[in-house]
């Protein structure tokens, strides 16, 4: 799927600044974000099994449903699931660190770093890119994981 | 994303007949299904707030997010997450009834339901599909979420 680079901006936008629904309680919100996070890692997983260690055959239509999937992860509006009193500080469910409330740029450069690598991801593997190109660019979305792990998850 | 038929057929049978990544326990399959209904039902949440009940925004470009996110679940290939072992009578926190594993041509059928009405909510709101259109479309997501529950879940 192509997108203009407008589109993209609206969307990254959309992704970190706007509600997209009424606001969920703090419990509901931290087991979505961990759902949405567990849903992409398991497509991370695929990739990694097939385009990195190879030990399952590569196939193309699975690399490009993984690749869908994480990107739907990175612009489903992730934002609207990090609400105030959802870190570590006030719950026992989390790793958050209650410093992500405090960097909303660094917040907001993290979450579309996330968003534009695994749109580059998604249109390598929709025009068909090759092993190489899906797990050069898989690197890139796995930094772009560690990027936000690195500053706000704790150890 | 338009999709060929021939492309959705072959999608269809990835997501439910072959292996995409080596075998994972049962706790992780479990837990990892869990995730992606979880953030499916996130992203079914937000289309139902802006479609039906408009007590958010209508925003065209939240509701291609979100049913992007439902589309890419759909089409992930979740019967790798329905092993051998992973219903209730073996586990205390799956609402799966056993005889999922009796009826493999009713589960195919769910789970081909799931993506066929997910996939068109996704390219009627890639088309820029009015309210009315979504909300309808929605509604036959649902119907398939529903058959799935009415076969397969415990009350």
């Amino acid at each position: 799927m192509r997108k203009s680079g407008f589109f993209v901006a609206l969307a990254l936008s959309a992704a970190v600044a706007t509600p997209v629904v009424a606001q969920m309680d703090v419990k509901d919100q931290i087991e979505t974000r961990q759902s949405a996070f567990t849903f992409a890692g398991w497509n991370m997983g695929k990739i990694k099994a097939q385009a990195i260690d190879g030990d399952v055959a590569y196939n193309e239509q699975q690399i490009l449903a993984a690749a869908n999937a994480i990107a739907a992860v990175a612009n489903s509006g992730l934002g609207a699931l990090f609400g105030p009193g959802t870190a570590m500080d006030k719950n026992d469910n989390t790793d958050l660190k209650p410093e992500f409330f405090d960097k909303p740029d660094k917040a907001r450069e993290v979450a579309i770093g996330f968003a534009q690598a695994s749109n580059k991801l998604q249109e390598i593997a929709a025009n068909g890119g090759d092993k190489a190109a899906i797990a050069a660019q898989f690197s890139e979305v796995g930094k772009s994981c560690k990027a936000c792990h690195d500053e706000f998850r704790a150890e």
